[in-house]
């Protein structure tokens, strides 16, 4: 009943993740009264995407198609010695963001879920347990999501690279009560982790 | 920090109506995981758009770009002597998936905001007008948004098709109770409607 260039906008956009026909219809709508410029930019955007995004080989961290490696690996300032284990490359920018890690990362590539199809081979594990050797890391820290996945994907990591490398310091990120949380609302683990990790005053 | 590519996705999708910095950053690393076809698909539909979409030059509804007039309008089984005005072309879809309606419609583009500037000469109200005598129009139904730009700009249109055609039956969409909503939760100014205009069992 709508008019086809409008119902293939819908269509397509309704495949994006939490999109439903509802937001597709409205995202569309908005796209038709605002100046075509916008749709464009959008194409122009995506039909570029990904050409000009690739994986590094080594962090599996994502980067410009014209890089050979991740510049965050290869800049020297950066610590080779210590790696950041993160499920997924956007992760890399939120500890980036806090400008507190000089280290260099690893992307594992998501978390083991079964359910999914998603088991320990197919996410970078292997390719971590190279990286200790090959860059004489001392540290890994394991940043997976606070999950039944990304806790069962630590623990399994944990196991490999204490296995084969038993000097190896592994870390995890801190558990606690994220800023602004009241001690009512926070659930039991996470106070429980808060309190068996106190910090000295 | 992210590469330029993916960085420019997210900046566009930005634009899209109620879509913030994080929202666009998980439809863009979600196209980026996928397969290619799904960010073509968007980006060719997006092109096509502006092109292949125009409005009516009567209703104002929109339509595929090679026809002359609305199908709604041009329709020989539709009854032209009653017009639905609605707010958006996107109003219309939601009459017509009711399939209660045989009249012909005229959209607004848009309701009176003088706050987002929208003043009455900016709708097609004038063109609404003009169709009264031209298709010998005998109801208007007043299909504007239950809100107080929808009410403002049905007080008004009201007032001006009176003014000119003190004969014409001029209704609007009746108030009351939607459906599997309790009483409770009901506002005053629906619930007042739905006992005014309260109907025999």
């Amino acid at each position: 009943m709508l008019p086809q260039a409008l119902n293939n906008v819908i269509e397509s956009l309704g495949r994006l993740p939490g999109v439903g026909a509802r937001t597709a219809e409205r995202y569309a709508y908005f796209l038709l009264k605002s100046d075509r410029n916008i749709s464009q930019n959008i194409a122009d955007a995506l039909t570029d995407l990904h050409d000009n995004v690739k994986q590094c080989p080594i962090t599996f961290a994502i980067m410009d198609a014209d890089e050979e490696l991740s510049p965050l690996y290869t800049d020297p300032t950066r610590d080779k010695s210590t790696i950041l284990v993160v499920e997924e490359p956007l992760d890399i920018y939120a500890i980036e963001h806090t400008k507190s890690y000089k280290g260099v990362y690893h992307v594992l590539g998501g978390a083991i879920s079964p359910m999914d199809g998603i088991t320990a081979d197919k996410l970078h594990i292997k390719e971590l347990i190279s990286r200790i050797e090959a860059d004489s890391v001392t540290e890994v820290i394991i940043a997976t999501n606070p999950s039944v996945e990304g806790e069962s994907t630590a623990i399994l990591i944990e196991k490999l690279l204490h296995e084969k490398y038993p000097e190896l310091k592994i870390t995890r990120l801190a558990r606690g009560l994220p800023l602004g949380i009241s001690l009512e609302y926070a659930d039991q683990i996470t106070l429980a982790s808060a309190l068996n990790n106190r910090t000295n005053l």
